[in-house]
């Protein structure tokens, strides 16, 4: 038997289900549903996504199988419409639409009226005028509405078919609708018409005709009279727009495979522009914006879809508690139409109930009768996500497990920080783009100084946003007085990137575009000048810069939430830890569920968090020369680092902590300001000029991949010593206070076991010494960042002497694809752009290269060390996918930034119940 | 049956045999089989390299089973000499000496005269004087010599074993030898004499007194008076001194691993000493330094081993033919002791007759006997080494598979550039050490600038050496008139180390220790300061920087190196390609044997071989803004890059030339000098400002993994483009000339196949249109480097794209290892010092990681496309384990620096020999 491509879907009757998604595309599976369900679906027919493939395989042609199966499917929808496709007295017209087996809005092509022709035009006339024959009020009224439909038939026909999917890629302006419309512009001031409602079906009979002729002109083909040709033209139309620009951006975005197809669904027309008894609107089964359980839309009377979305007329709510400020005054269609309303009504419950979420529903009336065009899974704020999860667990609809899979991690951000509105937001355009380093939104004025940001903020209270080229450890006060940072340089990474995500601070870095000039205090963008004072605002979360303040949802308070992770953890099979370096990061972590830090980066306390003399010393450190220098000035940093580590463990009191060796290029802390070094100079007992020299010295070329990491410490193994016996007596002072830290000392940078080997006798001997001073045990276990190919590829050895490996994704990225991830912006957009990438492997794993070595690592390493302890700590940490691919590799902990731990926990529970384990 | 760990020899009789050199070390082998062939070998026995690791492995302790089989060997050694070990009468004295699977000359100890004791010294006196009794002289002449032996057993036994064995570590210039030597020189002082052998018997037994007693104060143990206890001793302190840390120095330079061991030799003692019917002496049975076919060797009258090596007294030469300028005046053995010469002739054919290869012999004469201590395969210089194996060749000693082994590839280098005379060079301490970019030696006067340098070499026609703190393009005239090149900066892919090795020119870079100041024209290091025009000795194969004048010895036409070279291709299966990228290296690659390029570089041409102007051109590129800008600019350049790829595909006419697109990070070739800034600026019509602010954009935290190679060619597909159509264009035209042009077009840094997808149909159209302009087929085939982790891993992925692999494994080992090769030099030397790394990754392929990379893809890459040519092109392709690696892993070729080739053909052949595939 051959395969089947056409599926029939009509009154009470399908081919499809809902469950055929895949095969039919969310909408059309909908469609079968619904029309199974008995709710008013106007009959027609999907061809299949897998169709799509096979279209693009043979080149853009159809076949002939399908042209008898989509004859047939035809035959069976004009029997059930009682018309005819191309009947010139009875004429069926229909759309024809695109629809994935995820929701893409607005990506595809869609293309409306299609059967409108010569031949149809005057049967659908009289067709409208039925019993009225001779009424020159009723000719006028459907004369303008068939060629009001023709007309734009027309314009979507010779731009989705004739010119996009032809890959035509017309001049600025210069695109067949523009032209088009240029045309019906210049008609209705010609008329002084203004609005399009005074067109005439004279005038749009006229303009039809002026169409055709720009159609032949421009794009050297007539447009087609024959509804066959329109209605393969638009099939294939839909298929291409899968290929489309808009579509494969958006899908690069949303991680959706290229090879799934678009299925395209014939559906027959209704009119809800049949005048003022027929309408058109969407709703949604609940508050898509709070979750509210009332139903929420809007509809227009005398319109067809595409008005609504269109935003010419400004949509009427469809009940009261669909009105806002804009909308109150117009007319609800529970009050114009009470009857359909209350039909409506009756369909969103039949679909929650069947369905057991949100949906999203378009309608139109077409003279009094409901016709149900669509429905699916409403898209919904984190906020409504939460609501409706928990309203419907309580309702009985859904199951625990159901619920907690109904909140995407992601939206979780909302929820813990201020966003920009994201209903406004798409109708702005960002000035530059950056990394997104600090989640959520910021908007303030421009400062370009820390000392500015520090002023504006306390002494005039202003919300400023903090812009530099990078920052340093001199401009922390600037930056905690800030709302938002942003730099054109750095990393994801640099200094501001780690500063700003430990404080949940919304941040972009390496914004490459803007040009900072702090002399001036000017920001050039793109020929554009700011200055000091101008309102820039952040999406931090998405890395986009705006001109002037765009509006921000703040962070609510939610009580639910704490409810809502509960009940996720119920399901959790994997803890979650935090990277975080002080005391307050570390409680906010406590606070949002840590179990445990799997990452506190001594170099942190030098971010100048830990004020400024720790950071001198370390200054200091950097710049001696001989060893007898560097001794001394490691026991002067020593209580430095002893008490920071003491404060952390103290917070985490019970709970795992990761105390990782120092690991940057020292260099990255020398000063460049002439005063600090006059200074470090005098601090160090040499001159001016041996402090550069110094300084010179230690530039590299490539400093990630440079002295750093373990390789300090193999040159300095005193350095390595101090910091261990800082954790160990931090330890063992704490123990002696009655409390139960649980320290993890961590090797960073390995490539090699012996590096574990040099530095494991310094920590051995450390520790009995320790024990010995305080005379008591200290349990520290010992292990090593897996963060260097080589470590991974040599697992089994590197298990041989670690006792924990811990994933150090952000470098193991860098050095597995040879990215830089500071310099990255370089190139990253045109990757993505040219779909060399399909998505940016510093936000998830690569599963196929970074993550393959991961596999390696686990597998080699678990088999010299079976109860080896696997984590990871590098930013990926928090990311929702990179959780799954963790669990999926059976580690035993993830660790992210504090105000990411509520998205590990929830991605790290739907991995679980995905799985099948809870 | 316990394990037997001692083995003896003795005349004409013996345990072991020369094939047992992993069990008894080279020496203790040697003596074994010398016994076996009737050599006059003093009897003695050989405690086994396994028993040096079990005696590890017991913390340094004897066992009985070992005392027991010592004992049974030692009383056969008396019987066989006619003498007991420790007899007051008639006492045996012996030697014990280390002896490794592999020589390590001078690395490990020997202590002498074990034996000699209060209870001894008498009745070796009274030996001495047998039948002098009451003779004075003969008493004066016995006591000397008896208390001499003490006196040096006492220093070389409280040195070796009391102190180094024990780890006692003396201040500088306070160990126990030298505190000995001081009284030693306190005492001639005091009685007036100049040299030792004015000692007195009375002066040399009141030294041994005072000996004993600063043995006892400084190391707080008497000096043993107990034969046993001193043997038992020094056994150990053989032992031990296989961890010592000469010998850990010298193994992991040489690559010998830990666990190998060292046997100990316990010999007889015989005495060259013995008055003037005695001598010591080594002797060569070939010419060590030209491999000429005569007995080679110097002889001390009247003296111990020791002597000779010591160079206190400037010894005698063996015959006429070993005479040189030093010792021409002195006295031969065969004038002296003719009878013994001929004996030690005799030996000499026994042992080349049997060893069939050149042998390093030991001998001494004790009252007119000959005895030989003993014979092992002698160093040689490259030259001898290729001249002993021709002619042992044709005297049918060695077939034709030993004759192309017994040269080290890596010897071929002397033959190739002029070298730092090795004798000479280990006399000096460097200065400095830096990566050994370009082998050979080099001495001249330094300059520090490019200018100076052509001036002083081309005008005053001084031979200079160019220091820089790093060269750019602008050096190129001042390097090719150096003879040598240092600069305190860079690493082994730095400007100067790429251009160097093209040119085979010495050059040291990355000497981090320089300061170059080339304002003042000043080099410091140390506290020293070298103006212009001081002398420096670079050894380039090493990277070592001396003070002064170090002699040269000159690379000597070898007329038979081309006939040892074609015996070596008689034997080699996998062919050798060059580097090269300008028709003057190109040539040289092919007069060395180069069988196709396999590594042209276009940026080759912007390193100012190719003139100023491609550079300047490169220059606009790199700093146009718009792609208006670029696409005119990279017009421009096009002309230059076709007649650069043309000059090499016609000297490489009917041989494979793989050329790379575009690869480093474009900011390497902005200028930093003012006036070509302003010059720039002006050509591309921009003020300077402007150039400045796009200079600055360029600048990467990380270049080595930014903006680069293919990445550059997607950023700008223009630029792409344009490389490919000169290729093609160059192909063609040579092809209409009627030659033959292999080309092959390589990809580089790719970490995904889309990369190679993405130029692929560009690299297909223009192909098409290049053809359809000439009239003919090019062809060329499509490949791409593997450098990147990821590729490597993928490489099924890769293959499916790429036609062929070329292994690029100096990026490979920076990112698999995370080492920035341009600034390893930061923590490399800690590194090896300390044992963490055994060998320098960058140059010899590290098996367990880079290897293991390369081997996932060999077998990926294969299993796609089995046909899958498969190279290497990073430096590592003219190292000799490298070579092996690549021939292991059935690589299609290697490809290496012109001056390389002959080294990678010879290890080739060896590869192919050693695996028995020749």
């Amino acid at each position: 038997m051959a395969q089947k491509y056409v599926y029939w879907f009509g009154p009470n009757e399908a081919d499809g289900n809902a469950e055929m998604r895949d095969l039919l595309g969310g909408k059309g599976a909908n469609l079968a549903e619904m029309a199974r369900l008995g709710l008013p679906v106007p009959a027609g027919f999907t061809i299949t996504t897998e169709y799509c493939n096979r279209f693009f395989k043979e080149g853009g042609k159809f076949d002939e199988g399908l042209r008898a199966e989509v004859a047939a499917a035809l035959a069976k929808t004009e029997a059930s419409m009682g018309a005819k496709f191309g009947d010139p007295d009875n004429p069926l017209l229909v759309s024809c639409r695109s629809g994935a087996r995820r929701s893409m809005p607005g990506m595809m092509e869609t293309v409306l009226n299609v059967g409108l022709c010569s031949r149809t035009i005057p049967g659908l006339i009289a067709q409208f005028m039925k019993g009225q024959a001779g009424n020159p009020a009723a000719k006028q009224l459907a004369g303008r509405f068939v060629y009001d439909s023709y007309r734009r038939l027309i314009m979507m026909y010779s731009d989705v078919v004739m010119e996009k999917a032809e890959g035509i890629e017309p001049a600025e302006g210069q695109g067949i609708r523009q032209q088009l419309e240029r045309l019906m512009d210049e008609l209705k001031e010609r008329k002084g018409y203004k609005s399009d409602v005074e067109l005439t079906a004279e005038d749009l009979q006229w303009l039809c005709e002026k169409f055709k002729e720009k159609v032949q002109q421009v794009l050297g083909r007539p447009f087609p009279d024959d509804p066959q040709q329109q209605l393969w033209g638009a099939i294939a139309a839909v298929f291409k727009s899968w290929n489309g620009k808009r579509a494969v951006a958006y899908r690069r975005i949303e991680g959706i495979p290229d090879d799934w197809g678009t299925a395209c669904n014939v559906q027959s027309m209704v009119f809800g522009n049949k005048g003022e008894s027929s309408s058109t609107g969407v709703g949604f089964t609940r508050n898509p914006a709070t979750g509210e359980n009332t139903f929420y839309g809007e509809w227009l009377p005398n319109a067809q879809g595409e008005d609504v979305v269109a935003g010419i007329r400004t949509p009427c709510p469809l009940n009261d508690a669909s009105k806002n400020e804009q909308n109150k005054h117009l007319p609800t269609l529970e009050q114009s139409m009470p009857e359909l309303y209350r039909q409506l009504v009756g369909v969103r419950d039949t679909l929650e109930r069947h369905y057991k979420d949100m949906q999203d529903i378009e309608f139109t009336i077409e003279e009094k009768k409901l016709y149900i065009l669509q429905c699916r899974a409403g898209k919904r704020t984190g906020t409504a996500a939460l609501n409706i999860a928990m309203d419907m667990l309580a309702e009985g609809l859904i199951d625990e497990r159901t619920a907690v899979r109904r909140v995407d991690p992601a939206q979780l951000d909302e929820l813990l920080h201020p966003i920009v509105d994201p209903a406004q937001e798409k109708n702005y355009r960002p000035i530059a783009e950056g990394l997104p380093a600090g989640p959520g939104g910021a908007c303030g004025k421009i400062v370009f100084t820390s000392d500015d940001a520090v002023r504006w903020a306390r002494e005039k209270g202003e919300r400023v946003i903090l812009v530099r080229e990078e920052t340093s450890p001199e401009d922390v006060d600037g930056m905690r007085a800030a709302a938002g940072i942003l730099t054109s340089r750095g990393g994801m990474t640099c200094h501001a990137a780690l500063v700003a995500r430990g404080w949940g601070k919304c941040c972009i870095v390496g914004a490459a575009a803007l040009e900072v000039d702090p002399i001036a205090k000017e920001l050039r963008v793109d020929g554009k000048v700011f200055r000091e004072g101008d309102v820039l605002t952040l999406n931090g979360t998405r890395g986009r810069v705006y001109q002037g303040a765009l509006p921000l949802i703040e962070a609510g308070e939610n009580p639910r939430f704490r409810e809502f992770m509960a009940l996720a953890d119920k399901f959790r099979r994997m803890p979650v830890r935090a990277n975080a370096d002080d005391p307050p990061a570390v409680k906010t972590a406590r606070s949002f569920g840590a179990e445990g830090i799997g990452l506190f980066r001594i170099e942190h306390m030098f971010y100048g968090a830990g004020g400024e003399q720790p950071l001198f010393i370390l200054r200091k450190l950097i710049l001696a020369k001989t060893d007898e220098e560097r001794t001394k000035v490691i026991d002067e940093l020593a209580p430095h680092v002893e008490s920071d580590i003491y404060a952390t463990l103290e917070v985490m009191d019970g709970l795992p902590v990761t105390v990782r060796l120092l690991d940057p290029p020292l260099h990255e802390f020398v000063p460049n300001d002439p005063t600090e070094r006059v200074e470090l100079a005098k601090g160090l007992g040499i001159t001016l000029e041996e402090l550069d020299r110094r300084a010179k010295a230690l530039h590299e070329l490539n400093p990630m991949m440079g002295h750093r990491g373990v390789r300090l410490g193999i040159s300095y193994p005193y350095l390595t010593e101090m910091q261990i016996r800082a954790l160990l007596r931090a330890a063992a002072r704490l123990k002696e206070e009655g409390k139960n830290p649980k320290p993890e000392l961590m090797v960073p940078v390995t490539c090699t076991v012996k590096e574990l080997d040099f530095v494991r006798p310094i920590f051995d001997r450390v520790k009995q010494e320790v024990e010995k001073e305080f005379g008591l045990a200290v349990d520290c276990s010992y292990g090593t960042m897996i963060e260097i190919p080589r470590a991974a590829l040599l697992a089994d050895q590197m298990a041989k002497s670690a006792e924990f490996f811990s994933f150090g994704t952000n470098d193991l990225t860098q050095m597995c694809y040879g990215f830089s991830r500071d310099d990255i912006g370089g190139f990253l957009p045109t990757y993505m752009d040219k779909r060399i990438l399909d998505f940016d492997p510093f936000q998830t794993i690569d599963p196929e290269g970074v993550g393959q070595l991961m596999a390696i690592a686990v597998e080699r390493g678990r088999k010299v060390r079976p109860e080896l302890k696997i984590g990871i700590c590098g930013e990926h940490g928090g990311d929702p996918a990179t959780v799954a691919f963790c669990y999926k590799l059976k580690f035993s902990y993830v660790s992210c930034s504090p105000y990411r731990i509520p998205l590990a926990r929830l991605a790290a529970a739907h991995a679980a119940i995905a799985a099948g384990d809870a």
